[in-house]
């Protein structure tokens, strides 16, 4: 069992090799459910009595319906928020007293905003009242986006021969200076032996000092460079991304040439035969539609792990994740 | 059983005679669940463990909350987009990855849009990759509404005498170039024996030439007149329709006088005594509400009914029909 | 059980003394249920047949979260509208077209909107056709939100001793003129003897005319003042609200300065030890958050009240009341 479990899951940095292990570990056993109406049935009778609230004041259609359908998997009843103010906010409500009134009618928060920091700050809030419900980052602004992160290596793992991370060579592509699961992801992979990122990327979307600070503190290896084609050809993995415009003030992404950083068919016989290629979705030019059908691309299984990671990360939050790990449940995965 | 089972509901073209009468055997067993708690939990406890998405880029409650009350009735958990455009589309992602995004997550997707054919691409797209899902066509564009045609030829079939379709004259009324719902209902009426169809329509408003074509080569008689009063006097049904002026282009229904096509108090001396009078709804003013409390108006019934067609469609889909078809099924309906 | 069973939910002048009683007695044997997993699985087990529709054209997230979160308790499904206008409407139908569509699908209606007295015309309309379901009034313009002022009532109950609102004197601040719950509240408290309301607030928002009028009728002695401090001194309760300025039609609440009727941390020393202070919410400036650790604060318990007492009116609506009143299921609630 895990020994430090989490109350909240707001940051990257908050989790180990223990808890990741774990976590992996669970998330195969839960999938096993996934095989027949029985083992689904049983993955629902787990939370039926638990209220969630989705509160997306940062619109995503995608990471909402990963997370509502980890909520109906575990039989999780569900409120949702998806508009970008509430209406009590309209009429004045502080951020702070809107989401203390949703924790009374609620078990569980899931947040996503634009602002970073505020799942920390809401966390802290409730914990200091008589009913503190577990708050789950969704995204935060431009900082944070650990379930993204965790899936991430989760489909990393998965996807490599022996689901071994230590000693990969991981290539990260695209926006690399505003785009946060590079963050997320590049920090949490501090916590396997011998890995070594490349970074590749225009010259205006390298990655932020904070994060070269980071790494080097905690003794992971990276380079970073603009021959995108150098870069994917010994890598282990290629993690994609797209140019994130939605943060310009200006129109300095319109003013950038990213063309040379998309993979295109031609590149498939250039990469290695096992290399796993990922994407966290969506994209637009960065990946030609026609590598899908081929079997390194693993952007799709990716978007359905994320679901089975987020089933994980509830049932831990909620204290049922022994329900599926204690050996005299094995039988009904057997 | 059914012969041949559709993998997907997309127009109403793909069902024939066999098809139909499966499908009207199967909502009049369903509906005798609907008498008490236990036939409702019988019902719910048919599919709770699926997952569906309703994807409703072109908005519509009516259609919505009827496919929404489906699912709930037959325990399938749903996700839904109810915009006409999704957060992920606004990050410039394809239509196709979007939907192949959400068909990772659910088992089931029902959707409804503007644009003609976008159901049968999803439906071969997803049918290419490792985990197709049947996909139901809620409303595309202005070609095909296949589930409201087969609500209301279940709800002719309910009403007239014996449950015969067969020689029965059919009026439809009003907008009958661009209501989509006349144009899948009078495809559906080719699978019965002489029925006759009098379209009764403003010249503006008469059906196009390919639906004529499609008509006389199936071998359906029908006429087309601007004589409302003459028209509805012997017919057996009276289908009304309201003109469809979300799809002007400048203002050319406002200069249409439409007003000889609708339905008053006075006519309902002259017409049949058990003549069935329907509507897809919304109406505007195509019928006055004095008429509802008429026991010859089953608009009310038709719409209900639409709900439970939507029932018996998603049973055949995910294949647990037989549970209610099965004669050892049928002591819990006795 | 109860004598005077009511069909529909819609003004706080339904309820007599009887009902309040009986009501509150049974939120409080709900509320035994909410302590453990199989106390909230009976309470799942009592309507997980039943379909609810929520439908808020004038939106509000606090209220619609508490009804669904009460719905989620019963196993209710739900279908929701949160938007101004449904897309129905947009096509010109009528609002009683709409909710009649509505109804069809489900068996109860909780609804709120913008204009006064639509919930009893929804209700008399749909009483009078072939399958009537239950209406429940969520707020309706300026006039109604019978729901807030029992939730009120249950938490002034609940917070006096002895449970007796009998003899209290009750200090009710803000924009009393247009705050419907201050309006439904003091209705409600004519039900109980001796009681005394002082009203404190700007002159410019004065209690309306009929409103004393109305307490004048049922002997309910109040006061009405300027002086907020006087009276909030001896106060068994004092019931803060904001200025409502999304009724204004010009800017005429700017005008008026409210600053003399916020609660502060400096007020808490010269109230009574045992002071009840409760707030509809969403508040503004009108009570520092300071105080909202100060345990004669009592607003965040009324929020979760409220879900609670919307728990009980719906099991009183659909008839299950007595599965949680008879003494044979008090073992599970021991």
């Amino acid at each position: 069992m895990l020994n430090n479990r989490p109350r909240h899951i707001l940051s990257s940095d908050q989790f180990d090799r223990e808890f990741l292990d774990y976590l992996y570990q669970l998330v195969n056993l839960i999938r096993r459910y996934d095989k027949s109406k029985e083992g689904l049935l049983y993955l629902k009778s787990l939370l039926p009595h638990v209220r969630a609230m989705l509160y997306f004041t940062q619109p995503s259609t995608r990471t909402f319906m990963s997370f509502h359908s980890a909520c109906n998997i575990l039989g999780v009843s569900t409120s949702e928020i998806r508009d970008s103010a509430t209406s009590s906010e309209k009429k004045g409500e502080s951020i702070e007293d809107s989401l203390r009134t949703f924790s009374s009618y609620v078990d569980l928060i899931v947040m996503r905003s634009t602002e970073a920091g505020l799942c920390e700050r809401i966390a802290a809030l409730l914990d200091n009242t008589p009913r503190p419900v577990p708050i789950i980052n969704a995204g935060s602004g431009p900082d944070e986006h650990p379930t993204q992160a965790l899936l991430d290596i989760y489909t990393l793992r998965r996807s490599f021969h022996g689901n071994q991370i230590d000693g990969k060579r991981i290539c990260m592509v695209g926006d690399l200076k505003r785009g946060r699961t590079v963050r997320s992801l590049s920090k949490l992979l501090a916590n396997y032996r011998d890995v070594a990122i490349t970074f590749a990327s225009p010259e205006a979307f390298r990655i932020e000092q904070d994060l070269r600070d980071c790494l080097t503190r905690r003794g992971v290896a990276f380079t970073e460079t603009e021959d995108f084609e150098g870069a994917i050809r010994d890598a282990d993995a290629i993690y994609m991304t797209r140019i994130q415009d939605e943060w310009d003030t200006g129109r300095e992404s319109a003013a950038v040439d990213h063309s040379g950083f998309c993979l295109h068919l031609e590149h498939m016989r250039r990469i290695k035969p096992d290399c796993v290629i990922m994407h966290p979705l969506p994209r637009r030019d960065e990946i030609d539609p026609l590598i899908d059908s081929d079997p390194r691309a693993k952007y799709w299984r990716q978007e359905r792990n994320g679901m089975w990671v987020r089933v994980a990360l509830i049932m831990i939050l909620m204290g049922v994740d022994h329900q599926v790990m204690l050996p005299d449940k094995s039988v009904a995965t057997s």
